[in-house]
């Protein structure tokens, strides 16, 4: 049975509404495959078998009901479900249970998808680590925040997760643990119910193995089926391609997974060609830390009252810090930077379909004490690009390594279908 | 004692600190003062006064804290409380106590202010009215959402409340009850732990008598205290006015509190010139609504359930619905044309300092079955720029008009210079 925990979201959905496997079956494989393997990999913050496998039943006797009816899904846990504890990764608020589930839980539960239970995500959402390793090798970091969505998704545990991105949360974990990850344009997908961490950046996205089940949470989210309505079909050099080494990070490593995507791109017949981005850019990811801190200070205030505080990793307490250093004054200059920069990537990136940069500083660190670096993911945040990360084969130390690609605002599909692209380039 | 809930409230600030009168007095002449109105004017969702006079004892116990401290606040009932019910103004969250505080409230207990109580919002603050109406006359409309913390402030229940704005929520009550309203630039004061109704136009703001407490609020929320930085001195030819009547709404009587402003502002010395703004700006209501709804559909689905559907008024029903029909495509052309029309009046908002708007369609429309027009509202909204209501006089039928200033995103300080000059002005 353990094909039943490689198939894709979209290959399940298909075959239990054509009764080739009932929900049961594929929920017990699923859950076959979290007992084996969570002791190991601690990707999940809350699961009840029992209760997957009644709902799993009551979904077989029920009428498909939509397009992910019978896919189990995971939800990151700063994630509100009305059913489930939501612990937003900390103990201050243990046991928690939100009274109502958030909007993209009850679109998923709408389009019959199964919430298997949550996953585990770093405290807030930030960059102190919680029990998540990555699957490839324990001794590693499945990077951050939204660890136990890619460490579930990359161990077969669930066929796609959701997670959240406010600084690098989807992009740099998917590309640890080699999965996709797809972080759309800023506002797309509904964060109604999702505990803010810095409300101007918050993002939410998916954690999957196969393109394919993008397009059905698009359907999911947004009531388009993209497969239905696709895009017109283009020769490998109608698609205009570029790559942006940015100007930090440590090129010499980083660069593989860009130059591999590159390499095999042109290898099929694409021109790839470098985009030029203002000097200015280069100062993009201090902007998104001071802005993120500043709005992460305020929002976190009830954790950070004295009587709590303590409950509180040293790397949280530290943005929360961090922010309230910051002034007022800064943060406007912060917003404006932030204009000006998104008016001149808009004009940039109407040259291109996609521009592939690095998704992550090489493979996943050793260690699990620290979540890796979202150098490469900050500015795209704060930009509000959709990006989205691919596993295009594995590092000197036997891990995965990513490529990145991002997009103008609102021109998620047309990425979507570089993706599809740079895929069949990378498979051969 | 009828004083004490005439004072502004940093002016009660100030009293508390310098020990002229104890906060207890001042809660106590409130809440006479809510005993004696409530009956009528029905502007509370959760009141207690036990507790309110409990916290004001431990508040004059205690050494000063902050800005706020001792300065009784009221929270619109869509803005969560650990301590006091939070209903969101509908039936299908009676009873409703979140487990924490909103990133506002925490901010406002921090800097000692004293939560009073829930003021009523609409439902879902949408359209649909509560129990609330106008102080000046029971037969009229408090406008809406924020119905209740307009007329709380108006009929000095309280100094300050809080409110939000996702189309007209704030400017359009505040103008009906004729008090101030606030809506600073979108993302200003953070809206953690707010219901969201539409994400990417839900703004924080407040209401009030007295534009100072606006600048108070700035310290509350931004740490920065205006008045501590003031802008530099101006001669009235030296700031740039201009005034625009929107292509939409009934020109005739809605323009009497703008026409009015404009007078005022001649006849001591300032030069108001016209703002001309694109034709295309005509459709930027309708561009609103659609944006809107579309958000509204997809946040409320928990609520939309079957089961809890027939708890929902016909005019939030008829929101969600409308959001359901709008296709994600004519989705994303509406955030286009937000992006291309913000850039816009970024560029004609240089040329001012302010622009002053209507505030609303004239006086508060008769009835209390409808909340009023947000006609001249809903694109400000869109555009995320600060706009700010003032009181300039009485209309035909002896109830408020106000006149609305707006101005470019984050150049809210130049705006609160305005409207002060502007008071000036009106007041004589």
């Amino acid at each position: 049975m353990e094909y039943l925990t490689l198939m894709s979201a979209r290959e399940a959905a298909a075959a239990i509404r054509a009764k080739e496997i009932t929900l049961l079956e594929l929920v017990d494989a699923c859950l076959r495959r979290i007992d084996e393997r969570e002791p190991t990999v601690n990707a999940w913050a809350f699961i009840d078998p029992e209760r997957a496998r009644a709902a799993a039943r009551a979904c077989d006797a029920a009428e498909p009901s939509g397009p992910l009816h019978g896919v189990p899904v995971g939800i990151k846990d700063v994630i509100d479900t009305c059913d489930m504890p939501t612990e937003y990764g900390s103990t201050i608020h243990r046991g928690h249970r939100p009274s109502r589930d958030a909007a993209c839980v009850s679109l998923i539960r709408r389009a019959g998808g199964i919430v298997l239970g949550k996953t585990v995500s770093t405290e807030f959402a930030m960059y102190q680590p919680s029990k998540t390793v990555n699957p490839h090798n324990p001794g590693h970091t499945p990077g951050g925040s939204s660890s136990g969505s890619a460490a579930a998704v990359a161990d077969r545990h669930v066929p796609l997760a959701l997670g959240t991105q406010t600084s690098g949360s989807i992009i740099r974990p998917a590309a640890y643990c080699g999965v996709i990850g797809y972080k759309p344009t800023v506002g797309t997908f509904a964060i109604e119910g999702i505990k803010a961490l810095a409300s101007s950046l918050d993002t939410l996205g998916v954690l999957s193995r196969s393109l394919d089940d993008l397009s059905l949470m698009y359907n999911v989210f947004c009531g388009v089926d993209l497969a239905a309505d696709p895009l017109p079909a283009r020769e490998p050099r109608q698609v205009r391609l570029g790559f942006w080494q940015p100007p930090f990070g440590e090129p010499s490593r980083d660069a593989d997974g860009l130059r591999l995507a590159i390499t095999r791109l042109r290898a099929v017949g694409y021109e790839v060609a470098p985009a030029v981005m203002p000097d200015s850019f280069a100062s993009l990811n201090d902007v998104h830390a001071a802005l993120m801190a500043y709005e992460v200070a305020r929002n976190h205030l009830y954790e950070y009252e004295p009587a709590r505080r303590a409950q509180m990793g040293d790397s949280t307490t530290a943005v929360i810090e961090q922010g309230w250093n910051i002034s007022f004054e800064a943060y406007l200059r912060c917003r404006e930077q932030t204009r000006q920069a998104q008016i001149a990537f808009d004009q940039i990136a109407q040259s291109f379909d996609a521009i592939l940069v690095p998704s992550a500083t090489g493979e996943a660190p050793a260690g699990t004490s620290w979540t890796g670096d979202p150098v490469f993911n900050r500015m795209w945040s704060l930009l509000g690009t959709p990006a989205l990360t691919l596993p295009v084969g594995n590092g000197p130390n036997g891990l995965p390594i990513g490529v990145q690609l991002v997009g103008r605002r609102d021109s998620d599909r047309v990425l979507l279908d570089v993706a599809r692209r740079l895929e069949r380039a990378v498979s051969g």
